[in-house]
């Protein structure tokens, strides 16, 4: 490894994301500011996402400013903040939902993007309620094993991780045929599981049609779909394959490799990313942290694809 | 994830595969029956499969009906039942193949087909046992990265997990020409090894010949082959790579993506399978659940297959 | 090990507490019944358990009637049984303590004593709300490396695992002078802290007091101090140490060895106990099962204390 | 930690048992030989204890020839070989006793004291056989939770991991009283399962006889039964607490620390041991190597009794 | 737990020791300094304590102000810093030990007391050199499995973690008679391993002492024996049984239990404590972090000691 | 798995690389002889690889002669040697650098083909000196995530393990052109970290590279620039992604996956191959043993590239 990155990490034992300055609240200047949400409280089966946040920041604090993939000198070119962790109970899904789309709110005001590390999938509904605030009906673009489109049943709850799509979709805060699901392939309660995304003209890429057309010939084409259009990523690490990422609450196999995870995310190359998250890392499940150094790589993809913009 | 099967998971200690209804003895009006067969005592290297069968039965209670990739409704299509386990003692090999062919019998004798879940590889011979005594000489698709033609040598024992496939080919339990092994790559004693397979016309694929040629390619080969004959497919878990199935007594690199391994089941639509099983899992080493996951899915894209029929 | 434990439970994927009759609602004739409460939503910080009940079960039957330390054919002279899991949501606090609640309610009309296996200790306080509706004022001995008095700062939340013996003693569930906490050593935010135990009277033996008088004279006092009152024991696994009970969400160094945890239990034989929880075991974290083997054991020994009356 | 036994330690990938010699078959000239025997069989519950010897043998380089506590220059006073492993058939039991008996009996006849690392505890009958072919009757001090007297029920087989005592006192290979078992806790199937001992005037410590008496004080005693006779031990690390000991096949809690343990061991000075075995250590489940460390220093306690002698 | 702590921990991802404040420098108005020296260079056997200092902060970040074992409100008493990490690299045994130094010699400076987390043990020889140069020749209270006195052989290297109380034995920055080593009971490579203690008149009490004497007696005895000395304590973990302490490089049966080794450092109290480590945490280990936890712990005794002065 | 090969591994504590016989220091009439240097003294983040060398042993004792995937009888063809570790200590690196150079030499000047078991990285430049020494300036085949051109900066040490490949450029090792790279893709400080690679006109294949062309291509393509030079393959397991190869120091996403690691060794088959490394592999990080398994693989892969000269 780079010794200038390992020197950091070891030496410090106070690590923000990346070893980038930390920002509490003026966000002025910069161009991304990464932010934690550790709420695991919409968690319908493996709770501990809350851990992610700090075990992502220790793993990134190795890592430099170039992506020879990307051919690209990122941490140079974006000026990033680690704005800390927002302020949620882990008992009040309420005060979560709020207090996250406030930070957003705050972190897009000063001009800058959001990238967040949850959490669970629940976290991504604020983000997308503050960016869409911000910029109107926004292109989606998800990954996930899951269509995460669940109603109200069978919790009597509306709000919780396998639900953000669902919300974001009725909420308007998606255009008509601006979402993009891929990694699909978790077991669905019966066929009408896609009604909702094929009602809102979503688009549904399982791993079968991943498989088929591959990574790169799907994200030209998305990037041809959004054009110009304000795009979000929420990126929730089931949609990998759990030998890439072990550490996740429902890990379901056939999944993308870590490999097509970055490839996927550096596709958003030259399209104007007003937001991205990354959600469902467990680190309680974490072996060698794997799912962590994943994590931290899907962020430093989504920061390469701000520096090409 | 989906919330009912999270619910239905959570809730209840006592799981069924599937959260499947649970048939002890009458297995009329069912058209698939999973069992459990908890026998390690045919391991040569690292024992524990036994354990198998209780873990499996827990991650698959995540699962739901719908197979998103195969478009099918599979659990409502199939009427399946947990059979529970065969009654074995870890001390009596000849026990073992004794209650687990009639098992298996009983299973086939109501029109059903079996789905196991082992225990190590040496419960494969009762159930191709009672396969072919029903059904005749069967089509075997075996996935694994050991031929599993062992003889006699060096244990003095001539029933273990090393054989199965021996005793299969010499009782005439597989017509000719109709065994498909793939994912082979363990190395060998010498070239001899794959003599016995020769000889009866067997078919090896190594991952060699699975990389050149491809899953899909290689199933519709092997369909065409099989035609309308009586199919068994034998699911040792080390035909996959050991970073998708940790959990194993032997891991081999370089073996099946999880993806490739569930389009090769999936591959079997259209057949007429007559039984299945799926070997090998070691709870005791597998991180995550991750290969318990991956045989809850296997058997899941087994019974899409017989949905597909 | 002995054999038939061993041998039914390695035959069986659908395992009972103790290998016990099961019985959803119908607790008539029995003296006991076990039942899982699958709830984390009050975790403050690691969460998980909500996984123990199953857990705890599937070690439980390994273990057989006769306890040779107590002297006691436990599992022959109580009648138990497994009542299932408590349907809750993972998401509604105030469900969990009703259905709870009314759940316990059902066993002890039943006439049976309640034992449960949670989830995290908010379970506790529906349990000690139904025993006191049907006991009045109880004596509760309750084992903890926490008060767990705490109120509603700063979560803003007055219901989670760290209030409910604030709760039970603010509702009047205690009796005056008959709480008994032991195994206390985690840090408190102020010497204040213990206040809310003091002004009820309530005992408060830190590990400090049970290494200087032991856990068996101890347990002698306190059985002179209840006397024929009915007694409660809501068993937190903190109370014990790490070494011995690493799979907790707040493990704190210093606590009890897992023999002197099972002598206290052990320690309640003569009383008059109307039910008891173990909570807090968290499965994520239980290298090699060591707590929920714990756990069983702590429930084993309530049975036996059972036996002893 | 010592430089000598670091250094060897990380500079050998062929590690003997404390770097001793290696003897492959002519034992002249020593006073104790070690052996593995990489059986585990005879495993009712969790298997893999055949893998026991390797990771012994890997962490006891780490050890050096003085023992602190004993005061002893263990490795320097007792002329000591690693006599390999017995070759056994993991699908042989009949072979494993006639093979085991006959590499300790050469042990024996060379005048030489076999240290026996299993293996599971089916592991102990041939060994007590040959051991009493050559001193007759001998006393056994049995470290354990269990009492291995189990007789032919359920299983069908009269040989496995829980039956060595049984055979050893019905074959007359135990003195009458001589027996002691010692950290008996496991549950029993009923109050007789000790008849068989107490018939032989066996002496039975539980974990409660041991809290009150204390460990020194039952080996003064022991040592006073026993007097000149030759003695054997026979340590099974489920004896220990899981907290100590979690690599092993049936932990229950509640046993002996690994103070305690080695105490025991260490009380055995001054006796006639004319053999011993340290069993059921199992690698899947040992973190951090702590039963092979433990099953490494009970080794070194009972060749520092050697060394008293 | 407590809310307040755990709030705290969840929300940051940036944390201090015990949530205290940050100070790079300028340490006056603190009473006690607590510093990561991230080494790990003179490790022996198993390396990886580098990373100690950041996940023993981690887990201290639930700890709260008050001790009920000590009753004293500990964080609130002693006004305490997080000082961070001492900028070491791994490849400079030199100069680790010279900037170390320098950090202790400010912090000493400004009037406050070192509490280090190590890394290995060879941390300690630079704090007590800046120690004694401060405060003269010094009291020592040293826990450990092993003397630490090794000298030059056999890897030709006179510093590493098995030599620290060599050099402070003859560098004279300990005071003859005063140093007092605890938990003493790895092997030596011969009898004479203690003469370098022995010439200097220092104290061994060995695991046999301890279980004889037991800690309280020996601490009072050692507090009469240090009297008004500056003293300082040098922990590491392998003093404490690998059961409660798993995360260590030279894991040694039959040691403290967590409950002795808090006891211990508590013993400390009405002393002249001048500085402190705890070193040897290695995380890679670490199961469920109990050794972090445990030395957040003897951190937070120490603190307390100090708070009673 | 083959019976002779589990037989032996169970069989013996002893286990040489492959089973080989052990040659200490006559090396002649053997074609390839393995070592180990078990040194991570130059491990700038997770040190720990010192112990790969007693592990990967372990594992490739269940491997036998014929790779059906080459269709080679590999260890038959090729007469090799397990010529033991290098005598190293872990406090010196010249001595490491030393000890290292004249070991291979040996090996070299016995007319065999040394294959080195690192250890960390830096273990390949004394590896690469002494192969340079005989045959002249290297074709150098690296696959790894990094470039290892680090430079004295900032650990103000020139040797570790990010350092080979300068010091090989530099010193005239690698002929002009003949460097090439293989599974690139950790962040760099910045662009110019490929600047002295490209000096040297050496190649890059980033995974990028690799996911565009294909293992097979690149290797044809290497195979024709090689030609007939002489040529060593130096293999840090970081060059293969985590999920494979999840016991490493550095684990870096998006990496090879263990098919296209061995088909890339598989790839040398027919040219002159004077020397191979397998290094970074991290057994304490090392779920179920799968990068020692990979690692194994690879020098049997090595092998069967001799086996194919």
């Amino acid at each position: 490894m780079s010794q200038t990155a390992a020197f950091d990490s070891i030496r410090s034992g106070l690590i923000p994301f990346f070893r980038l300055p930390q920002a509490e609240s003026d966000f002025e200047g910069f161009r991304a500011v990464l932010l934690g949400v550790p709420w695991d409280g919409g968690t319908a089966h493996q709770p501990g996402a809350r851990f992610a946040p700090v075990h992502v920041r220790r793993v990134s604090a190795t890592m430099q400013s170039y992506n020879p993939l990307a051919r690209a000198d990122v941490l140079r070119k974006v000026a990033a903040a680690d704005g800390g962790n927002v302020p949620v109970s882990p008992f009040n899904p309420g005060l979560m939902r709020e207090v996250t789309e406030t930070a957003i709110g705050q972190v897009l005001a000063a001009g800058a993007v959001p990238l967040v590390v949850g959490g669970d999938h629940s976290v991504a509904l604020p983000c997308l309620r503050a960016a869409a605030r911000k910029h109107g009906p926004l292109a989606v673009v998800h990954v996930d094993a899951h269509l995460d489109t669940s109603g109200r049943e069978p919790w009597g709850d509306p709000y919780h991780h396998g639900t953000p799509v669902r919300h974001a979709l009725e909420e308007g805060l998606i255009e008509r045929g601006q979402l993009f699901q891929l990694g699909i392939r978790a077991s669905w309660a019966d066929a009408n599981e896609s009604a909702l995304v094929t009602k809102h003209a979503g688009h549904i890429y399982t791993m079968e049609d991943i498989a088929v057309d591959g990574v790169a010939a799907l994200m030209t084409h998305i990037r041809h779909e959004v054009g110009k259009r304000p795009v979000y990523l929420t990126f929730d690490v089931s949609g990998v394959d759990p030998a890439f990422a072990p550490g996740t609450g429902t890990p379901i196999p056939g999944g993308l490799s870590s490999r097509e995870a970055l490839e996927l995310v550096r596709g958003l190359r030259g399209l104007r990313m007003v937001g991205a998250d990354v959600v469902e890392v467990l680190p309680a499940l974490d072996h060698a942290d794997l799912t962590s150094h994943l994590a931290a790589h899907v962020l430093f993809e989504a920061l390469g694809a701000l520096a090409a913009q």
